[in-house]
């Protein structure tokens, strides 16, 4: 099995930042000249996760609504009362959406929909530069 | 490495639909003669999901609840706003459950509990053809 | 393509146990030599999931509250309705969380966060031993 790596910086704002890192991966697979294999994309870091979904404002707008309402940035946490840094709701988002996305690699392209974008979401509450790893398996 | 895929298709009816595609994974595994490798479940297109799940109906019925609650249907959102065409919940819960399961292979079958199913979830709101894509990887 | 596997025990008590497997990951790649590859965890079973979280206690206690926020213990669900044993919020848990966690590997070691560790959360509601597989793709 062949390995490769990249590794994308992204600069978070400490408000729940969506970033569109498809063209990153294209161009990551497409530098490296696989044609078939898998792709990971993983967030070192435990405030930040990675998933898929329509890049366009309104669903973005959604998506951070909706995480929001299931780990809402002023609530009470434990995470916050023991180290008093403010982020208990960037640790609890990150462990519900995950820190790793495989996607399928097929005749040099990830295997995505054409209104499907691979994102990285910051979470953290304090603005903080991001490396995401890539990964090829081949 | 080997890379094998297949494509399977599924018949969506807007309602929600959670297939049981561990069948197909199955059939896919066996027919490529794999002993040891890695199974990938990728769902193309931003409105879809994989995960597993008991496959009975009691607990696909509290499943489909509970991403009714964690994103209703009928709230407002602002890529229905933006786009007009309803599928706003669709979008965030297909980016909260996932595109992308990985399962590991071992003596030719996916190592998955006896009770455990692999589920492709649709949430679109209209019918649609939903192509999925499995990958083994050796 | 080379796989080797291992399978780890947990002791579950009932009461939503967050495990960090991180060393255990640390020590099977460690024992494999193996320097570069991909490195899955999997929870066969359909009550039990995997992420990474900062684990320590405050976080993990928060990510429980949610848990419970998300899935209530004590709603009613159709599985227990159908097959009373009570752990409808279990199946419903693990099928948000996912079941399978993909973390690159490289110098030996899996590229997690410092603070990032590997948790293997069991959500069942009666103790049970849970047999985690770890597998290695190099």
């Amino acid at each position: 099995m062949q390995t490769r790596r990249k590794r994308i910086e992204l600069q978070g704002s400490a408000e729940m930042d969506v970033f569109d890192v498809t063209a990153d991966v294209d161009q990551f697979i497409q530098e490296s000249g696989v044609e078939e294999g898998l792709l990971l994309v993983f967030t070192p870091g435990s405030t930040a996760g990675v998933t898929t979904i329509e890049f366009e404002s309104g669903a973005v707008s959604d998506l951070k609504r909706t995480m929001e309402k299931l780990a809402p940035r002023d609530a009470e946490y434990q995470h916050n009362l023991r180290w008093g840094d403010g982020n208990g709701y960037s640790h609890v988002r990150s462990a519900l959406l995950g820190p790793s996305l495989a996607v399928p690699v097929e005749a040099g392209k990830p295997v995505v929909g054409t209104w499907q974008q691979i994102v990285v979401c910051d979470f953290d509450n304090r603005p903080r530069r991001r490396k995401v790893l890539l990964q090829l398996l081949a």
